[in-house]
């Protein structure tokens, strides 16, 4: 399975390296502007983009943005690459890298980011792995140093366990938050797109819950 | 029951004069410093006071602090005012008012409360009956304006989606959240004490959850 399945993945993903970034992204640290055809742009920034069919629905709706979608499975990010691809009109505000999120210090520069979204995390609901949740007070430390000043996280899970959690971790570590909701799709957010998993599986099942981090003045 | 108690009550409340304001609390608005031995000291207050377990320890472990606790019930505030009586040395820096939380605008200048408590206020689970929640965000806008600039709310349940719709309702309404819990037996504040409520149920059953909230800087 294994040796029939990379060799199909590695050659068709190269059809799309104006997408997917198969270099070395710590090369690009402070420069990611220049990767896309506005450099003007914002820049947002998904940790955990999956078969992305939220980065490419955002994409395609807010053409003011520009995206970067992170992902740590090459077999997974191929199929964001070839979603993003198949849009229409074709977006030239997207760029996927390949990386794990413990190394952003090393991927963007301090300021770069302006809204991170944190999607359906793994809630990791087992005590002693609480230090590997994406909103740990660690990785808020670091999110913190890539935001500009008045730069944001958008968190949407389905996990209440994990969304108690990540309201401790902002609040003890001063983020500043609001639009709380414990069932986001009672109240749509205009502009948001629905992640693979809060289309077939939570919509069904537990209600999603939302909310804004602003970062803190300090940092 | 209710002829033999009453007169019962109307008699013993009598001697607690120096602690129970049973006059109109509306002609101390913005003068409540004065009933205090020490007018300098910053003046919190709680609403649903109840037989105040939490006031009286509050106000003896806190003797640089001036304490309010209102009340809407004269059964029960007669039992404050025993325990607050009782405690040795005596207290010179508490004041029980009867009143309902909805004329607080009439009792309270604007500025003259630093803190504000909140202890396992009544639920109110039916959603046509959220408008009666404490915490519901035209209770929040009348706290804001008797709390000075810094003040905050201190806000304890055990009941977890009040304390999910007050989260919402606080952010929403631009409170900053902070000390955010959702056990707060797990790690205690330290300073707190436990209401009669608190100790007798919710630490056998669910836990309590507690947040601080303070004031949005406009008001």
């Amino acid at each position: 399975m294994r040796l029939r399945r990379k060799p199909w993945i590695e050659e068709s993903i190269k059809q799309y390296t104006s997408i997917l970034f198969l270099e070395e992204p710590k090369d690009l640290k402070g420069k990611w502007s220049t990767q896309f055809a506005h450099p003007e742009k914002p820049i947002h920034v998904e940790f955990g983009t999956g078969k992305g069919q939220f980065i490419s629905g955002m994409a395609d709706i807010h053409r003011d943005v520009n995206y970067i979608g992170m992902e740590v499975q090459e077999g997974v990010i191929y199929y964001a690459a070839k979603k993003v691809a198949e849009k229409e009109p074709p977006l030239d505000n997207v760029r996927l890298i390949l990386g794990d999120v413990s190394e952003i210090l090393d991927i963007f520069a301090p300021g770069e980011v302006e809204v991170i979204y944190l999607n359906f995390s793994d809630p990791w609901p087992k005590k002693r792995h609480a230090k590997r949740r994406l909103t740990y007070r660690d990785f808020l430390k670091r999110y913190a140093l890539i935001l500009k000043e008045d730069g944001e996280i958008r968190f949407k899970t389905d996990n209440k366990d994990l969304f108690d959690f990540s309201i401790e971790e902002f609040t003890e570590m001063g983020w500043k938050l609001s639009d709380v909701t414990y069932d986001l799709h009672q109240a749509p957010v205009p502009g948001d797109v629905e992640t693979e998993y809060e289309e077939k599986f939570s919509r069904k099942g537990n209600p999603v819950c939302r909310l804004v981090a602003r970062r803190p003045k300090s940092n």
